[in-house]
């Protein structure tokens, strides 16, 4: 038993077209042409691909991992196929603009995809990823001919982009920055300065490479507000648009890492590298968080994608695994022994991650809407309304769904006993891989503090608004539910949201007079949050599939499941909940009592 | 930044010396010539060995890892000569009895010397915990024959031990297990079948590696009633004691796994190898059992080193790193920016990592007082009270304690950000190298269901006394303190103890009509019991320091510090204990609901 994958299609079709049928961000102007059966298309199509072309390259690419020799990074054996295959398939165009040459596919459609490319490959889906970031950015913040040289051939993946940031003394802080930008007076640059952990820095995959890089002009002031972006390519393209001389951009190495080993991450240096402005200067970091924004959502998807898989590798070896006998008498007498899927403690497993990546996909999808009426809507009061939706959970997906990610992942070795640590049946690859998803694009514990110290407080609680509005009207509408499990789950999310409620109302009075209170509680609030967010989509969830029962469908063990997860998610993942709420409670007093000089 | 450690020596000669200086499992015969100044000097120069010798072996091991080319094994540079360092100054032999050769000393102190070689190099630690092992079983079951052929150079660490119980198709349920063993008429056996994930099962530390086997007797019943243990040497001996002709037991190869990559996993092939019964015939699981209990203890302790050396390196680096600022204004305006230490968040990480080592290291130490008690104890009442507490701390300690210690190596990760996902230094390490312990000599499912299934209800009860009567005790006591702090604590703990007490009938209750049920409660179950015992030595550590800072000690700091770590335990890691308790009140119902198919 290896690596299994079979794309949840049938979830991925419920969440994108019965979880949110009855809310407003639907229909919005410019997806006139695409229909539901379009879509379902080509969530079938990115199944075929992901399942046939990029799975039988994870553990291999694992494996053998990127390379690098004499300046140069290859990627494992395979890459460069499937990446053509993936590129003249069309998919790393799939959600950019049709005026550049891409699909122009709302985001709820393409996250799904996104999904499982990072289910099938995590490692290969940065090199598109990072080039998918680079053109957000500069679609929103580079000039008209950055983007006419340059956003035709990023958008088809011809040629590939990254983003700059981290250098060896600084990561989150990036007021420390020390890359220096020179002006030519003609309109470039020179770029010279040392960065790392720069995912997709180079690799053998694309002709060129685009690198979106901060720096510091001459006369910049201090700390974050003297940062200004700059791209800087791998080559300087020729005037008919062809690759033409190197450009003083060159790989010093590559990480030796804990996973994630066919991802190249690179160590880069600048020297005297010609690059041109993006967007105004000293406001490079403003431009980067367009796009880091963007990224810290697909990383949420990273992590769903990397939960996905594991729980199903787990369960095909549930199955098949033959130790012990079922504590009820039996099952299968006819075996040497039953299947573990038999033993409560291993379901409770299974079940735990099926649950997380159910919910992570559901209010995935919930988010990726926003995204697309925060973009799309005309109406300015959803528009808002998505913007501060989008504002308030990008952090919850990223941290939460990475974290719960890592969970499933050792899960899934754990479900394989003995044979979960060795490399041959390849989970021990998923916690590696998924760990580094916690990391990137700002640590989960920096997404807390977004989420606390900003985007909670931000416009007097705005952001909060539309969600806890629509929790609110969820536990409104169902509060006459007369179906008994409906009625106890209902109970416990209220009871849950109530929790929310009062912790918000806590932190947000402590911070005020305090705000390493808000800091103490960061973490544990942003679970609280996310899981309660997640009840939602299972209440909600639950709700439909009992209508759904109740008239007879044909698919009627799907719903059914719905409701088995839901019930495994209101008895056994909420608690949580309340252990947060005691948690946060406690204030900073015991976080912060100890001396430095103690520890 | 690399890997650091020094030994936590304040916090052992706590333990050992002040945190149950009024229970009644001290003072027990056969120790009479050890004093506690002994003791410190030799966790002293046991801490010299292990930060000198063992450590800069740790990061070194990982990277090359053991190597098996053309049948032979061998252990990365400088594994050899560490060992036999390690072996002359006769750390092989420190808690084997005198009689055969080794130091006699209680587990009390041999524990802690555990928890050092574990810290430093887990890897290493796996050779001579192996053999100490083996020789465990020997001294309860082996013939004087067996026992005056193999002990002394067993003890000695001149030869080495193994474990042989897992096969392809079989781990947990050894019941299906395939090995042969043929009497041949002389008073030994030929010993034939094919086993895996064998820990040590061939390496070049010794001239003879002796191996402990399961296997079946020609007219052994079926199931586990028809296992028997078998002595099958790499080399036989010679009359004189030297090592003889070759064996028939190869080995075919070995894993290549997640982490623990010095430690060579073997899949060894018994081919008409000579062997000789270890204790009766079809009685080799209880035999094996003997070993496996001392081991889980010990793998325990594992989780405790691994998770010890994790937080000192997350502390060090946390100290080190520079980036942002504090929340309440700069903490140090003299630098570029201040360290992360001053960062809630990070606080809340490495608090975390302590309180789990401390409350780690206080619980293994009652329990290793506990077996000393058993072994050694004249009073018959004391000697069951030491045998059912052990019963009912061996899954707590194994389960628990490894759990923690992955949690604690990937909070490790997350202190140092990108540079933790990254080999240079060396944390990532921790991850992978913790992360088995959960699984071997038992998954901790298996452990949670030892629990729920065995000891909890083994002879009404009785297992659950011992430690139900000391904290019911420890309530009484302190229940009319006055320090506003303890009696804050005194209140969580009361609470968490009537949650754990209620919990406990609940499923005692449910799983006499449905054993189902107690396996869906087993893993939360588990950790529930562990926090609560953990909470235990955390209200007497506070107790003793208030006391101790009262009557105006020395080294007050250490005191202060201990007040921290039970403040921080009973504000953020006992609320651990609601959640648990309500997630079991749920029951099996959501666990089992899902249909097989609907997987």
């Amino acid at each position: 038993m290896v690596q299994v994958y079979r794309a949840p299609l049938r979830d991925m079709r419920f969440v994108l077209h019965e979880l949110f049928a009855d809310d407003d961000f639907g229909n919005l102007p410019g997806f006139e042409e695409y229909t539901p059966d379009l879509y379902d298309a080509i969530l079938e199509e990115a199944a075929r691909l992901t399942q046939d072309v990029l799975l039988p390259l994870n553990a291999s690419g694992d494996l053998e991992g990127a390379t690098y020799e004499n300046g140069v990074v290859r990627t494992p054996a395979g890459f460069k196929e499937a990446y053509n295959t993936f590129r003249d398939g069309g998919w790393a165009a799939l959600a950019s603009p049709a005026e550049w040459g891409g699909q122009g596919l709302p985001e709820s459609v393409n996250k799904l995809v996104e999904e499982m490319t990072c289910s099938a490959n995590l490692s290969f889906s940065l090199y598109p990823g990072l080039t998918h970031g680079a053109t957000t950015a500069m679609l929103d913040h580079a000039s008209d001919e950055l983007k006419q040289a340059y956003l035709p051939k990023m958008v088809s993946g011809e040629w590939s982009g990254t983003m700059c940031l981290t250098e060896p003394h600084c990561g989150t802080d990036l007021g420390m920055l020390r890359t220096r930008a020179e002006p030519q007076g003609d309109g470039s640059y020179k770029v010279s300065g040392e960065k790392i952990f720069i995912s997709a820095g180079d690799h053998d995959l694309t002709d060129n490479v685009i690198h979106l890089v901060l720096a510091r002009l001459p006369d910049a002031p201090k700390g974050v507000k003297g940062i200004s972006l700059f791209l800087v390519p791998k080559f300087l393209p020729k005037d008919d648009g062809s690759v033409g001389p190197r450009n003083g951009v060159q790989v010093a190495g590559i990480e030796h890492k804990m996973g994630l080993k066919a991802s190249a991450t690179c160590q880069m240096v600048f020297d005297d590298a010609t690059g041109w402005l993006v967007g105004e200067p000293n406001k490079g970091l403003a431009a980067m968080f367009t796009m880091m924004n963007t990224e810290r959502v697909s990383v949420g998807i990273q992590g769903l994608g990397v939960g996905e898989i594991a729980y199903q590798s787990a369960v095909a070896y549930a199955k098949e695994r033959l130790q012990g006998r079922a504590l009820s008498g039996p099952a299968r007498p006819d075996l040497a022994a039953d299947p573990i899927i038999v033993h409560p403690d291993v379901r409770r497993m299974l079940m735990t991650m099926r649950v997380y990546a159910e919910g992570s996909r559901a209010l995935g999808q919930w988010v990726s809407r926003a995204l697309d009426a925060e973009k799309h809507a005309t109406d300015p009061e959803m528009k808002a309304r998505a913007t501060a939706f989008v504002a308030l959970m990008t952090p919850v997906v990223k941290a939460l769904f990475t974290d719960l990610a890592s969970e499933s992942a050792n899960l899934a070795v754990q479900t394989y006993g003995g044979h979960g640590y060795i490399r041959d049946h390849g989970v021990e690859q998923f916690v590696r891989d998924a760990r580094i998803a916690q990391i990137y694009e700002g640590t989960n514990g920096v997404q807390a503090l977004d989420l606390v110290g900003r985007k909670m407080s931000a416009k007097m609680g705005a952001n909060m608004r539309p969600f806890f509005h629509a929790a609110s009207r969820l536990i409104e509408d169902m509060a006459n539910v007369e179906d008994k499990a409906l009625k106890a789950w209902h109970g416990a999310y209220q009871q849950a949201f109530g929790a929310l409620q009062m912790t918000t109302g806590l932190i947000a009075q402590k911070a005020l007079k305090d705000p390493e209170e808000a800091g103490a509680a960061a973490t544990d609030y942003l679970r609280m949050l996310g899981l309660v967010a997640m009840g939602y989509t299972f209440l909600k969830a639950a709700g439909i599939a009992k209508a759904k029962l109740a008239e007879g469908v044909e698919d009627a063990a799907f719903y059914e499941a719905k409701l088995a997860t839901a019930n495994f998610f209101f008895d056994r993942i909420l608690p949580q909940v309340t252990a947060g709420f005691l948690t946060i409670k406690s204030g900073k007093r015991s976080v912060m009592a100890l001396d430095v000089e103690a520890f």
